[in-house]
């Protein structure tokens, strides 16, 4: 790729979160726009909180609490003990520091801001660099359908701790929803020189990011290689219900798999060492196949398959 | 008064809470109704606050900050830290614990709960076992006018520290509110024992529960006599501008000036030993004088203080 090039990457929560703190590690900051999903967003105690923004916002600057998997680290819950004490709604846990941004987003929202305006804003007052970009302004929201009726996602995901069984995936309000205004203005860049879909959860949370009507157009016409890390490693997730809501929704649990989801978009799947056998069978599903250490545990390994990432998609443009 | 006669106090923010704590100390929970002070109620941060209920909700159950004078003791602070680091408004302070009661206050009135239903779920489930009584359930929002123009009352009190001179105080919403259901079964309560006019500050604190149409009315209604602590003591105020503001209101501090500020409603007046001379002077105005200490530095005190207002509203009944 072009050393000058510009980066878009789709984003969800955790898993993606690591992979977005790589690129933003290795990309100077007008060089990366992560296109993050709200699909998880919701309103709570009047909040309104949205947990992959929020996360990929503390994971970029080191404030992520890396063995809970979300909120701040060196947090304190005073906020909570009280709200249990007050008979409060208390299955979705705040933090007080946490608590900050979800008072500070809800009244700039309530003032008529975007989720764009204020996600720049508050990221920003916290260290961010690089350009966070909700991808739509508009509410979409996801449900999933139990055999109890359709949950709201972080009811699914958080209080009933993913436990239901999963008949199908919903984006409420995705059809009357645009892109951004900022992510349309990526649209017409001439100088994106890669898509990068990081390993996120592809069914909830990089779906609602494509089910967004024009998003996945606008990705296509930029014209650069499409480049996804597979959220799988051997079968399964790193962490959350990737692998167990593939099996609920009757799709084997492989790269393959991933790759036909995204099929038409995907230039080429990134996997690990221990998915190798599957690297044929991706190139007969017409998709390039990167091995590699997928896993990552550290600030290096997040920042070595960022580079990885970059490098494989610039090889992909080239032989175009 | 009646060994089973019901009391009614009227009570604002610090002063008249500890008289409120030392009435919920001597009474049995179904003998006392604490009418407070909303005119401070206001929305910040998209939060409900209601600072009079708070302090007197706090002080009933020992979990007030006595030296600071609001919120909990022990409380924490890093809601706060993380909002100023987010640019938000950080001149009114809100605890960790705190904002519990404001968050879910304000999602429950959302719900479409009353400010009354909402008052008693809440301090009930932090131990208040008294009625604590919103005056109203319609918003009532006192402005002081000062040479720069009106400010709300809490601009006034804690983010220009009540440093403006005041030229006039008034209740926005006080002509259209009337008092809440409650407050206006307590009118029809034949046994109505006493009623206790907190050591609250007259004008910013008591009047807007007596602005409040029908309420004064319902009060004389009662037949009861009509006591209230002064709360100035030599001239000045134990806590708060009470003193500062009579002066810019073109009132001489004195508790002759508290008696004829509730004329018409007053029957008897507690003044501290060092208003001692003023005494004869009230007898004048037709107000009864009680002389005692009416600094309350200690429980003890507080009860103690509960126990003389008792026994001078029971006596000034016996001479009716």
């Amino acid at each position: 790729m072009s050393a000058r090039g510009h980066v878009v990457a789709l984003c969800g929560g955790v898993g993606g979160a690591k992979l977005a703190f790589g690129l933003a590690r290795v990309l100077e900051p007008g060089r990366l726009s992560i296109v993050c999903n709200t699909g998880d967003d919701f309103e709570h105690l009047g909040l309104h909180v949205s947990p992959d923004i929020d996360t990929v916002t503390y994971t970029l600057v080191g404030l992520a609490d890396a063995g809970r998997g979300w909120g701040l680290a060196g947090e304190s819950w005073s906020f909570m003990d009280q709200l249990k004490r007050l008979g409060g709604e208390a299955w979705f846990n705040l933090g007080d520091r946490d608590l900050a941004l979800h008072v500070e987003r809800t009244r700039r929202m309530r003032a008529g801001e975007t989720l764009t305006t204020v996600t720049a804003a508050l990221s920003r007052a916290l260290g961010v660099r690089h350009h966070l970009l909700p991808m739509s302004d508009q509410p979409v929201r996801t449900y999933v359908r139990t055999a109890d009726g359709a949950l709201p996602f972080q009811h699914y995901f958080v209080r009933e701790r993913c436990e239901p069984k999963v008949e199908a995936v919903s984006f409420e309000g995705a059809a009357s929803a645009r892109p951004s205004p900022a992510v349309e203005a990526l649209f017409a860049r001439r100088d994106v020189a890669a898509v990068v879909v990081c390993p996120s959860n592809p069914y909830l949370s990089v779906d609602p990011i494509l089910a967004t009507p024009g998003l996945r157009e606008g990705l296509a016409g930029l014209g650069a290689p499409v480049v996804a890390v597979s959220p799988l490693v051997g079968g399964r997730a790193i962490k959350g219900p990737t692998a167990k809501l593939m099996g609920e929704l009757g799709i084997d649990p492989s790269t393959i798999s991933i790759a036909r989801h995204y099929r038409g978009l995907l230039d080429g799947l990134i996997i690990d060492r221990a998915d190798a056998a599957q690297s044929e069978a991706l190139e007969d599903e017409g998709v390039a196949a990167l091995v590699t250490e997928t896993v990552m545990l550290s600030d290096d390994d997040r920042i070595r398959l960022a580079r990885e990432t970059l490098a494989f998609a610039a090889k992909l443009a080239a032989v175009r």
